[in-house]
């Protein structure tokens, strides 16, 4: 164990420490190390308040203090239960570890208090540092994590090395909390999810719809000149093509109940695929017509419990930018390489640098999943092509196993959001198996009938959680091009407003998406525009007015002096045109 | 009765005595005037096939050159019985008009046949004109309409005045046939419907989706230039919302069965509007922030019968380009007119000259489907603002009564098909009710709530509607703004082939939609390019090689002889930007 570790599980000891002397009837459950710091599962004889907090962390440092030595105890089961007497969920651990025959240790702490432990600590607590640790909040948690159990109050630490690390961690948590694409939305007005809708339900808001709608222009330019074909197919679908795809037997806990029309049974589709596939089907196709690019925006429905619904991270409908791409089997690395420089060049665009590839592989024990596969060996040479354009493109990658869909093996592609998890947030994945499944051909150089390799991708996964991923990095703070509004004009007086009319006009029909804002004292209207994050706040007074042009605030570049309109209209257009 | 009509009828007799003398055992129905001709509806004791039309048809011909004389006979019910004995069709209309207190009259033609009939004929078969009627096919029609009772064959018959006008109407009939969108979709690749996606539920082609995106585009950016909102809001919807708008209560036979998620009741949203309330009620407004013009491609799904499917025209599912105009009651007239306008510019640019609006008022006869409102004042204030826009604009329009929408009058948008039918094609509705049903208000010059007047408007309809018109007007031959190829290189032979692509990629660069086809005779290809009403048409050889140009042939204004590369991009980049 490493050396925070160890300081972060001897902090869970000096919590329990401090927590049955608060309540000696207090009942501990377990206490171990997690990300960034450390818990302790207790049950308390009296309703458990955060108030509490505080005096607990001040008895840690003062035991701390006490420079308490670690002692491990190797014992029996019998003298382990005799040590836990009245303390239930010990003497259940005691017996789970007796069952599995495992050894049972337990640690003394000081001279006065013994836990039931596997080890791991600093030899003495003198070696904690004092003002590097925190009890950070609490939560209830079941014994065991099941809803059959009783209810312990989790008591959550904050520990690092040092006092700087831990308020940088903190100082962190507090952005990422601002920049939550939640908290960003009620602020700027992109998106609001109704009780009357529905949960998980979302409604753009014409700020968010705004931004969603040039993240949808822009990625329809870039596959229009990649030679995307777009296409638009039905949501709602007869259970036929479901059954066909295998959906309705892989995926049916991901799809909503059926509607029924005229005694059939229709569905919301959970995924696109077997809507392109009948438009790939549609006609006979020659090597000649490959590869066929087909895209859409694609809107899909999934089911997800209420109780893991995340604002446009995870709702119940959302819109993929999808593709799926039918090319011959020798042409399948160029597209992967092609599809791989889309993604650099559309990231870029969004100043995503920190992003890689996961590759994941098809987890063969799950011998159900896959029982359709007739071929493993489909599956290797998919996954080895996959693996080899990967490697030609230099790509970062990490391979992992057992993610991969029930047709075929998947590139994700990972980010770190604001809190510093990895998350996905797009995929590609290469399908030897549904051309088969759909009966899709086409003919080959030599007239005969050959099954088109299908890579399904998509380069913004969902707009929902691009648009969300985004406004977190940008917290808010959309660069020119994708603002809502560009730039706001005020006017320091009535006697300005004719001038600021003007001013308005004039950069209107230059393209620029502008506002006149008159209402209330100069300084609110300021602070205003800059809690709106708008790019540009253009005041305009005597001097203005006098001289013809305007005092240019810039959001992301300070204060740029007195400018012509149309110089301020040339700058946001030149920003606008190259995605700035 | 008009002359047409009274010779309409008078064939519809000479065919049932033809049909008699056919088949002696036939029992007769009804035998009407119908638009552009006639039919009558008979039961054959055999099984019936339009083979033997041209032998009916003839023996027409034959006995109107009899000159045989109609006679009217005024009958009582009994003598009509004795007259139709074996005819049960007959006397159960004899027993409906006696029931009903009706005077029975009996028609003879000539000495040979009687049938019982209202009148309405020429006075002799000899002023029927000989080469001016056709039967044109049969159906199968039950006896009064019902599936209880018998199926008899109805058998159609074309008539008009002269020879010319029924050539006439037989060509317009073909063209209407070869323009069908449904025809044109085969053609041109434009959409499809897959058994497997299930009936009424359309994917939308490469070609066709492209068109569509292009009115997407075009009518987002007339409307942002309006200062409409974009918004996106989901299609699956609680059943709370519904209920909350009235759709449930009102609406219900034209909503598809619920889907249930966890306990509750979701439907597929067979309108907007409710949606856009809800964005409307996020935020409290002040009557600065009015008029609030919400817009969006908003996908509905709404119940139709399998038998009334039509393509694109009547579909289960379709995306309305939709708004809601949330303004304060005395800019009502302002923002109609600007409607107004908006359909007047949208319109001509695809030269939908031919059209006029409906203003549809309430039925207040119909007490239960208007039970809701309160205040019949209501309705008419909002009638006569829409009636005093239309009279302000100028516009074309006729009133209509009983079609408004459960929540107030309808100005319907109606147009002339290619099948000469009238039709209509967009709406606008002025809804004084749903503010206070969904409880929105904004806060008025004087501080006190007010309720907003919303007006609910598709200007191009919905996109597939609106898609298959223009596809159907347009014959195919879409302008270049919207043609999904709009110019293809043809090089004369494979020693061109580099010269074309160098074309091809000239003109690509430039931003033109531009395809080398280089399969098979230049013959082939160029009818092949000619069937795909593809607008240039541009052959490459020997001479354009060396003169570093293109044979450019336009599709819209013939040979245009040689043009360099440039000029031609110049030509079509102009008509893409003005939208021709």
């Amino acid at each position: 164990m490493n050396e925070i570790d160890k300081i972060r599980h001897s902090l869970a000891h000096l919590l329990a420490m401090a927590a049955l002397e608060y309540d000696p009837k207090a009942q501990l459950g377990i206490g171990p190390v997690i990300e960034n710091g450390f818990y302790y599962d207790i049950k308390f004889s009296e309703p458990f308040s955060d108030n509490t907090l505080p005096q607990l962390e001040k008895r840690m440092r003062e035991l701390a203090k006490e420079h308490l030595g670690f002692k491990r105890i190797p014992v029996s089961a019998l003298d382990a239960r005799g040590q836990f007497e009245g303390q239930p969920f010990k003497l259940d651990l005691i017996n789970d570890l007796e069952a599995k025959g495992e050894d049972i240790t337990l640690y003394s702490t000081g001279d006065e208090f013994i836990d039931l432990c596997r080890g791991g600590h600093v030899e003495n607590t003198s070696e904690i540092p004092a003002n590097a640790f925190k009890l950070s909040h609490i939560a209830g948690a079941y014994w065991k994590g099941s809803e059959k159990n009783a209810m312990l109050t989790r008591i959550y630490g904050l520990a690092f090395e040092t006092a700087e690390q831990l308020e940088s961690y903190e100082q962190r948590q507090l952005e990422a909390k601002q920049n939550d694409h939640r908290v960003l939305a009620e602020k700027l007005d992109l998106f609001t999810i109704s009780n009357d809708v529905g949960k998980g339900l979302p409604l753009w808001l014409p700020n968010g719809a705004y931004v969603r709608k040039q993240l949808e222009d822009f990625i329809y330019r870039k596959e229009d000149s990649a030679g995307y074909q777009y296409v638009y197919t039905p949501v709602l679908t007869h259970k036929r093509l479901y059954e066909q795809s295998g959906h309705l037997s892989h995926y049916r806990d991901d799809m909503y109940s059926p509607i029924e029309i005229e005694g059939d049974e229709y569905f919301l589709r959970p995924m696109n695929c077997p809507h392109h596939h009948q438009i790939f089907k549609h006609r006979p196709h020659s090597y000649r017509d490959l590869p066929m690019r087909l895209a859409e925006s694609g809107l899909v429905h999934r089911f997800e419990r209420s109780g893991v619904l995340t604002g446009l991270i995870r709702a119940r409908c959302f819109t993929q930018n999808d593709a799926h791409i039918y090319c011959a089997q020798d042409s399948l690395g160029d597209e992967l390489i092609k599809i791989l420089e889309l993604f650099d060049d559309v990231y870029s665009t969004f100043d995503i640098k920190d992003y890689w590839f996961r590759l994941s592989l098809p987890d063969f024990e799950n011998g159900e999943k896959f029982g359709d596969i007739e071929d493993r060996k489909t599956w290797e040479t998919a996954t080895a092509a996959a693996r080899q354009a990967l490697e030609t493109f230099g790509a970062k990658y990490v391979e992992g196993g057992g993610e991969a869909a029930f047709y075929g093996p998947k590139i994700d592609v990972q980010i770190r959001n604001v809190n510093g998890k990895e998350d996905t947030i797009a995929t590609v994945q290469v399908d030897f198996y549904s051309a088969k499944r759909f009966d899709l051909s086409f003919d080959d150089a030599h007239g005969n009938k050959a099954r088109p390799v299908i890579i399904h991708r998509a380069i913004m996964g969902s707009f929902e959680r691009f648009f969300a991923f985004i406004t977190e990095q940008y917290g808010g703070k959309y660069p020119t091009w994708l603002s809502p509004t560009q730039a706001v004009v005020l006017p320091v007086s009535d006697k300005h407003m004719d001038y600021a009319k003007s001013v308005e006009a004039n950069l209107r029909a230059a393209g620029v998406r502008v506002n006149t804002d008159t209402q209330g004292q100069l300084g609110k209207r300021i602070r205003q525009s800059k809690e709106s994050k708008i790019p540009y706040i253009l005041v305009v007074g005597d001097k203005e007015v006098d001289n013809n042009d305007l005092s240019v605030d810039s959001r992301d570049a300070g204060k740029l002096g007195n400018m012509t309109t149309a110089d301020l209209a040339g700058r946001i257009k030149k920003e606008i045109s190259s995605y700035k």
